[in-house]
């Protein structure tokens, strides 16, 4: 064990304490997110898909699948139940006949833009208990650690669809309300 | 908005990446746990109250249902599976006749025992993925951000139980492996 790059006491203490933190936090935010869109008739997976679909302009069911971490069978489910809805539309491109692409409606794009608009109407737990932090530092936490791990896990695709979605609020947000 | 001490931009900015890494964390930590579990027909649920009753040593059904960040319903129910498997014992205490108190048996302290010894067999992709940074820094990540927001959100006593079932596994490898 002395060879070892880590020993198993190291292993499992740091094992234990992710695994602790992650439930917790994606509990908040489960919670949170619930809240935010209860109105709206929507379930996060749903949520997750039109969010996912509206910021990446024409997705195909594996890409959502990819970056909302769900099974694909999940994401064609909840996606078919979008379109019934008029939500999303799906579609096939001459150039790729086996994919179906995924795109926001018109009625899609307003019910998210009305989603952004009443954010905080509700409550955001996890928002709230990172306040101190902005004071503290004056910004909010970047979780660097965390986003090197999923990086690690998921890949530099999964990143850059990530940081591609988050550009394209802050785009939409500075052509709109400042 | 100029006085405000954030704005809608950066509040929606950090709420939509923590909820996009804490989802993708949590279906990575949650894959880990199943995989590692699962030769025991055991779920999360199951083995997280095993896990919170075996350090906590002598927990009511309040506090896994608190620090398993589960519900009260939850907690009880699947308490009971394990008190038929034989592997947690309920009991009132003199002092406090309302709480049940869950503590677990010799068979369950073997299971969780044997759990822990094979821990390695199975992969860990949470683990994997947290290398490179353990390379660079010579440790593995504390999350000190991430725990400062669950603090926040979930209170001191939340916290005090993480770090001591956390110690409770640090004594208990320093007293056997090393």
């Amino acid at each position: 064990m002395a060879d070892q790059f880590y020993t198993m006491k190291e292993a499992m203490l740091y094992s234990q304490r992710i695994a602790q933190l992650s439930k917790a936090l994606w509990k908040a935010v489960e919670k949170d997110w619930q809240t935010w869109i209860k109105p709206y008739d929507l379930n996060i997976n749903e949520h997750h898909i039109l969010w996912i679909s509206y910021h990446l302009q024409g997705a195909t069911i594996s890409d959502i699948a990819k970056f909302g971490v769900m099974h694909v069978s999940t994401a064609f489910n909840f996606s078919k139940k979008l379109e019934e809805r008029g939500l999303l539309s799906f579609s096939k491109r001459d150039t790729d006949k086996r994919n179906t692409y995924v795109d926001v409606t018109k009625k899609g794009k307003i019910l998210l833009e009305e989603m952004y608009e009443n954010y905080h109407v509700t409550q955001h737990a996890v928002l709230e208990g990172s306040l101190p932090i902005k004071e503290l530092y004056g910004k909010f936490p970047d979780f660097m650690d965390v986003t090197a791990v999923i990086r690690n896990i998921y890949g530099d695709d999964f990143m850059d669809i990530f940081e591609r979605s988050l550009k394209n609020i802050e785009d939409t947000f500075s052509s709109k309300s400042e």
